[in-house]
């Protein structure tokens, strides 16, 4: 396999952006990728999106923003694994360069979800319609399972949930790019409304629209373009039984795990070599779960940790920099290239105010659904 | 790039198949490609679908689909490009096995259109919304103005579309996969109904249930499993613009012609290579435009090859013997997995009544919406 590298990269701001449509959102971006690596050309994109079918009435999207970026005739593909759908976008692209295939390959995820559709259903789209969304259940209502699961098996708080909270809104407040630019206290999250008990609003990631993209190239060409260029030393994906009842443990993400396994194998590193972690919360309970199943925490301590400041910034290995889903906002196909590109900014040192001092290998972990699919990447500087 | 070939295949006839969910049609085609290729375990699963969001509610069909089969745990992601989403899976699979980074991947297809959606708006989502489906034109409307812009250009007639369908069902009518094995008569398909001027229902492939799978590996595993492997020695994709109307020339399918030089090329060969091809007929006009697209024909000539029976079983170089979209059917994520099935087992000497005589390389290419997606995969006995 050849080395692969990250040489540029674009994002929206994610919010409610009523101005821009799902083609407006990716040009945004991946123009913004383009330039900033500074290519004269793209030999291959892959476009990470969820439901766009369902979100605006429009499937085949790698032909359309390949044309709607003045590319058409190259190379373009969407790829899909719910709200991983984007990390998935990432690793496809990793593997065509890997490959020897494809040198300049673009890595998008846009999802433009405020149109219309009924959000929740749609989102409930990407559980098991046979034995889970039939029945009426939603994503707040699995991940309420999956948390009080956690709170039985490790004396897991509601004032733990809070916390992370509380943390992904202190660095989102410090991100240019944040949905939410703005603090909660404790009394705030715990006084918010209760969704799908023990989940509060402020517990739950919001509807975004967004885009993000970064190009892909391999490592020898990458000092070409930049100086500073990001290594993508590991990569996995792994799945788990797609409905929470067929699972071992709901408390248990045995896909996270695995992707970890797999990527920190391809790496040939482990979880004490992170410095700096994207990881999905796209409910507060589930960056608790993450960062067990990823070896960033011990078992069971994934509350104290928030808890203790440990994963926060200025602690043992700030986690969400960026905000997280919950504060800068989570379009869903978009979320995993956006966790790169914060990554990518704490490697080369241009996070500002969220910088985590001499970053030099971060990790990004992406989820589908309650947790049937996650996909890891692990980035070093070159 | 490490040489990659096919060693097992499974698919599901196809038809309107009211007994069988989107999930039995993926397991029984999938299974079947496991237990002909005789492999133990899995890498990685690519699933290619269209809108399984649409059709029957159902995202996130990579974990769904490896949990379906007993691998829950395995690595599996969706791929779309809209009826080109069974071309790309397998695309995406050559590119992981060829890598280096997996050896056994299962490149699948599936879709399930005969369940109460409306599969004709469905449908319509693999056009531009905003451009096209917005303002009422659907597949038949697109392809007719395609056929009335190549009957302008090139004298091609409506007895020359007929032909393609009478020699798609002739073949087909062989083989017993097929969604309807029977043939048609000249004045049968002239006279059926009109669906969008000049083309007729008997010119248009019809609403189709199924699923197809390939084990795909690198080629020095391949003789492990199998005594007579089928390389994949090209692989190319391209886009054009996604509507009709922004294109050079309503006639040209670009897309088609980028795709096939990009695979020719890779695979260091030449459209007079190639003895048997599957050609992506979604109406009797695309196998006119693509066989010339392809350099298998020339230029304008699309019609007259088919009068002449040059493209026929026993002719110079037959076109879809397995019947095509047209008379096999076309379960839009399954059919570019289909093309690959017959191919392996043309040159692999098993294709029994449509076999060609000593096969030896052959083509597939597999077309997503009026032509904005096109895959061409080229094949040789190993």
């Amino acid at each position: 396999m050849r080395e692969v590298a990250i040489v540029g990269t674009g994002m929206t701001r994610f919010g409610e952006l009523w101005e821009s449509s799902l083609r407006d959102l990716f040009a945004e971006a991946a123009l913004a990728a383009i330039e900033d690596a500074g290519v004269d050309h793209l030999d291959s994109i892959y476009v990470g999106n969820m439901s766009a079918g369902r979100f605006v009435g429009q499937e085949h999207l790698g032909p359309l923003m390949a044309d709607q970026i003045g590319m058409a005739g190259v190379a373009a593909t969407r790829v899909e694994s719910a709200c991983a759908s984007g990390g998935v976008a990432l690793r496809t692209a990793f593997l065509e360069v890997a490959s020897g295939a494809s040198d300049l390959v673009l890595a998008s995820g846009v999802e433009k979800m405020t149109d219309g559709a009924d959000v929740t259903d749609v989102l409930a789209t990407a559980a098991d319609q046979e034995l889970e969304a039939y029945q009426g259940i939603t994503f707040p209502g699995l991940y309420a399972m999956i948390a009080r699961a956690h709170m039985e098996a490790h004396g897991t708080t509601e004032e733990d949930l809070a916390r992370v909270t509380i943390k992904n809104h202190h660095h989102g407040a410090l991100n240019p790019k944040a949905q939410f630019r703005r603090e909660f206290t404790l009394a705030q999250v715990l006084g918010s409304a209760m969704v799908a008990e023990p989940l509060r609003l402020l517990h739950c990631s919001p509807v975004s629209d967004g885009a993000a993209a970064v190009l892909v190239c391999p490592l020898e060409l990458a000092r070409h373009y930049t100086d500073r260029p990001v290594k993508i030393i590991g990569s996995g994906l792994a799945t788990a039984p797609m409905a929470l009842a067929d699972r071992r443990d709901p408390a248990a993400l045995d896909a996270v795990k695995r992707s970890a396994e797999r990527a920190y194998e391809m790496a040939e590193s482990d979880p004490g070599k992170i410095q700096v972690a994207e990881v999905h919360d796209c409910f507060s309970i589930s960056e608790i779960c993450c960062t067990e199943e990823l070896g960033l925490v011990e078992r069971g301590r994934g509350g104290q940790a928030v808890q203790s400041g440990e994963t926060a910034l200025g602690g043992r290995l700030p986690v969400n920099t960026s905000g997280g889903l919950k504060s800068k906002g989570h379009p869903v196909g978009a979320t995993g290239i956006a966790q790169a590109i914060e990554i990518y900014q704490q490697l080369r040192g241009e996070a500002g105010d969220r910088q985590v001092p001499d970053a030099h290998c971060g990790l990004t972990q992406n989820m589908g659904g309650s947790g049937a699919s996650s996909v890891v990447h692990i980035f070093e500087r070159a």
